[in-house]
């Protein structure tokens, strides 16, 4: 047979709801791109600071002193090691006791949302969230079949005034939310902070409304001056916080390992559910040791000063190439600076305008819960090569002028 | 509060319909046994052959000459050159043009084998499954709330001539099978292969109902004399054979690396609803280095004289301690035996026996998808110490005898 049986019409006719409620497109979102560009694009690691000397080493030590317990299966909660030296270092940074038993290793903390996904959402649930939002969470949201409600962001993060709006309503629904969802710090796509007055103010709710805060901490390491807030995971004692954590951007996206640290009962519910015979204890104990030897510490400042190098030339670009168009919240972290432009200038206009001059910049519907855009673009600075930062914001500039140019001859 | 909020009651009522379908226990399978007993239990591999050195090699090499892609994402897919290594190889052994388009890479098959029923399962759809049967993959099956049907197996592996009615009577109430899960080498725990007119008449079938042969592969290159025959996915020139592979058999559990071989249109459907980031560039390219410098063909040559090994040891104590009480088929590779015990004697009482004595076999329900266990017991001979194998079987020789006796003077 030259013609495959299985085309994509016979297995469309197979497969599972949750498939056909995603489609058959393929998520591009941890696929290289192969382009010669300026990318301002993905939320992608430093790439000349990767870790792979600290890497190889704690590799050599944990092969040469534990090699039967990292190469055996480790449990379906993760290496016992690994779960032992997230619990000690969050009970220092958190100020609360964190346990083994809070704690559950996964294959990076896309896998860790769709193992909390998996165990509490159903068709028809809802969920909150945060809007605009990291697409690759929503995206698995949506698998799930669920309605995300969009609750809006400030500069002081999630509008915990309109949540509770929401969750009333809901409760006069007769249904309650499975969970909030937020990236509390340095948030994903539009980088702000959540206040410590919000996140009590969201905790209580969390408690009223008798549900959980999925708290999506990613970024919450790479501070620049000082440390954000408590999670609430802190804040709730290790209840109504379920905090996600995630290895790739403090150590390497391509390790894919992350964990959930939430209330005992929950972690069970999660490993109970699961059938992957847990993450990698080989790699789970290479993370454990670069933790004890320091290398992970010594790494994590060296990220931030590299970040925050990165952020100031863009801000310095910005202002020097871009300042009439555009405006912004200074982030306090993490990758990502979210422009406001200008009334009158489209996004998608300037994205395009940018691409036609090798500059990759992000924006669009896939970021917002509700699939409303605003005007603003994404611009993450930490994958970016420092050197070409002041040419691409240039470029950015130019496509702006462009932009408002057709806009004012219109 | 020293009572915490979300008890495991409060959390019960916040569960997925999955979760609530599986229950509260968490498998306990790939948590590793502290207990100093004789172990026949687990399919674990040999612990001193290890590949500790050619793994630290394979990495530092990796770190060397490709750090930047070993440490970023590597696409939904997973990482590529262990997808052409993989592709390459199965073309080599399978005689069938396999290409990186019919390859996903899985974070260990148990993984691979979820994220085929993630695709085309729905609650209420069928199954087909051989019986005896791999406790975990039946396990992962009835978490998605499909009915399980059990085909029977003999020396010759799955009865197709049973699945050939069951499948009919499928037809007849309007439905079709989503698809035929078997282990046809080596299998688990039955330890049988299945023959090569039997894997033509499951593809036969597979093609005559429009359905997927889900061929689970673990222990396909541990033969001892001789190759098995093609996989079902050689056979159909890589159509209905969706294969299932896994390097922790191979290289070792402590990766959680493993592969889904099909048909390209439900590979990229696979793809598309997957929410992981994809699996471990690093750990991929890794075992990618291992199949090009010649380590894992070294490796998997010298496993192949161990389990030998360890089988002929066991055979030879079996026939010294326990003839009069057992009867099997010699496996032609993997790692288990599975004994048939005489009339009379209850696997359960002979497993709590052999406990008693610090030996811990396998043998119940679990292994069978309808729950009605036969009286079996399983031997794994992978894992347990060369020097323990006489005394562990002789000691399995006296639970043996004392049951018998039991039964004898009731």
């Amino acid at each position: 047979m030259s013609e495959p049986y299985w085309t994509p019409e016979r297995v469309d006719a197979l497969v599972s709801q949750r498939a056909r409620t995603l489609g058959p497109q393929v998520w591009a979102a941890a696929t290289p791109d192969p382009r010669q560009v300026i990318s301002f694009a993905g939320g992608l690691p430093d790439i000349p600071s990767l870790p792979a000397k600290e890497l190889l080493r704690a590799a050599a030590t944990v092969l040469e002193r534990e090699a039967k317990e990292a190469l055996e299966y480790g449990g379906t909660f993760g290496p016992l090691p690994l779960r032992e030296a997230i619990a000690e270092r969050w009970t220092r940074m958190d100020g609360v006791p964190v346990t083994k038993d809070h704690v559950i290793i996964a294959s990076g903390s896309a896998h860790a949302i769709g193992m909390v996904c998996e165990t509490l959402l159903d068709p028809g649930d809802v969920v909150m969230v945060e809007s605009p939002n990291f697409p690759g969470s929503m995206r698995t949201f949506r698998s799930f079949g669920v309605r995300q409600v969009a609750i809006p962001l400030d500069a002081d993060g999630m509008r915990t005034d309109v949540l509770e709006a929401r969750l009333a309503e809901l409760r006069a629904e007769g249904k309650r939310a499975k969970f909030i969802y937020c990236i509390p710090n340095h948030q994903n796509p539009a980088g702000c902070t959540m206040s410590l007055e919000r996140r009590k103010h969201l905790l209580a709710l969390a408690r009223e409304y008798e549900t959980f805060v999925l708290e999506d901490d990613a970024y919450g390491e790479l501070w620049f001056d000082e440390p954000p807030p408590p999670s609430i995971f802190a804040l709730s004692g290790g209840e109504h916080g379920v905090k996600v954590g995630s290895f790739s951007k403090t150590i390497a996206t391509g390790l894919r390992m992350g964990w959930v640290q939430g209330p005992p009962a929950l972690i069970s519910r999660i490993a109970a559910l699961r059938y992957d015979m847990g993450t990698s204890p080989f790699l789970g104990r290479v993370i454990a040791e670069m933790m004890r030897n320091g290398d992970l510490d010594r790494h994590i400042d060296r990220l931030r000063g590299i970040y925050r190098r990165k952020l100031e030339r863009v801000e310095a670009a910005l202002a020097r190439y871009c300042a009439p168009y555009i405006s912004y919240t200074r982030p306090k972290g993490g990758f990502f600076l979210w422009l406001e432009l200008r009334p009158g200038l489209s996004s998608r206009d300037v994205q395009l305008a940018a691409n036609e001059r090798g500059v990759i910049v992000g924006q669009g519907p896939q970021f917002f819960a509700d699939g409303q855009a605003t005007n603003h673009l994404r611009l993450a600075f930490s994958y970016v090569d420092l050197e070409e930062i002041d040419e691409g914001i240039q470029r950015l500039g130019e496509a702006l002028a462009e932009v408002a140019a057709r806009g004012s001859t219109k």
